[in-house]
């Protein structure tokens, strides 16, 4: 792992990093040594240092003494896309430009990031080292690629997830998640139909699980959500 | 509105009253005047003072300097039964003994204790006079008694609700409903199907209302979602 660079603000300090051909960012506390470590997997679209991940790090940093982690996901950010990745975008752009459903084309890219990205993420734990308990948050696609590694990585012992639904997301893996969840959906959400969010929340093994349902549409989550959030991380990792 | 005993316990004092027919409780903290109020709605078959409603009340009282008050509800507690009440309630029995259907006759059941119970918290209200703003926090029973209650008393900011579905509860009373609402539902409920309470939630005419969704029975709502239930009426009463 080679830092690339370092930023201290308002007590926090973000460093950027590379791990072989993953590019991360990591933010600490400048004053405590971090109690915890909380993974977030950004958005589709976005990447590691986009706005909502920066914003939710910080607050873990300042607030709870967490360390925080993102990473570009493959095809996001800074990464080049392979040939299959620029496959399933053009198709899918080919599909919302006509009349077709790209939904079960954006499952197939979420299943083929998610294999890709689930390795990636155990490789920077290792490298970051022990850092306390580890927790995981992540919504829509990084609650898609979430659910896959909370499932598969035991050092990950509680995650805020969501925005998702079957659809989008694997129920199967699901069925592996048995660490306590907060689950977010939107009751208006224009990219996820409830009954899909629902199954997937119905789908997760935990024995600790919460659904919050607001109104509103796909990127109308209340902030006091990540102010819940933020209880529930220092809950099950403090 | 006469006082007949008074308690204190632990920085609490706990008073019974009378108010024509209606026998109630008002709980208040010792050490400060009551910053806001909130009226409890007992569960079905429970009364006033049943341990659940003096829990909330207490912690209303120790941690957030509330009142909190109580009534039983019509045909519960030390009330009599009338002639109505007695029919659904024989007849709701034999059906529960038989093959019969007893949701329909418990829904008839809850119409009618709403229609007697809305205008005796109203004068309750008018009997405590000003103590702040008021809010309503009721489950299963208590949450199909509060739904009309909450939509025709614009003394009320802001309520939490739950255990219940539109097979028990009026969707065209939380029409009405236009406050800010934590809504509970229990996901394996054994008395209210997950569509009945999502679809009442649906109803509700709230702009800010957020579902809360948990794993287990009806009687298994985890404790966190008490202490959530605090901070709520603390950010909208306090």
């Amino acid at each position: 792992m080679r830092f690339t660079s370092h930023t201290s603000n308002d007590g926090v300090t973000e460093r950027t990093f590379t791990l072989g051909e993953i590019p991360g960012a990591l933010w600490t506390p400048d004053d405590t040594q971090p109690r915890a470590l909380v993974l977030i997997g950004h958005g589709g679209g976005q990447h590691k240092q986009a706005p909502g991940v920066v914003a939710r790090a910080g607050r873990l940093a300042a607030e709870c003494g967490f360390a925080a982690a993102a990473i570009d996901a493959p095809a996001h950010g800074g990464r080049p896309r392979t040939a299959e990745h620029e496959r399933i975008v053009t198709e899918m752009r080919a599909r919302m430009a006509g009349a077709g459903d790209p939904v079960p084309l954006l499952a197939e890219l979420h299943t083929l990031l998610a294999a890709q990205v689930v390795p990636e993420w155990r490789s920077v734990l290792d490298a970051l080292g022990d850092m306390g308990p580890v927790g995981y948050w992540g919504m829509s696609l990084g609650c898609a690629l979430g659910i896959p590694l909370v499932a598969a990585e035991p050092r990950i012992r509680a995650a805020v997830l969501g925005l998702s639904g079957t659809s989008l997301a694997s129920a199967e893996a699901a069925a592996g998640v048995t660490v306590p969840v907060r689950f977010l959906m939107q009751w208006d959400d224009e990219r996820v139909p409830r009954e899909d969010a629902m199954a997937l929340f119905d789908a997760l093994a935990s024995g600790e699980k919460t659904l919050h349902a607001n109104p509103g549409k796909h990127e109308d989550v209340p902030a006091l959500e990540a102010d819940s959030a933020l209880r529930f991380f220092a809950r099950h990792l403090g």
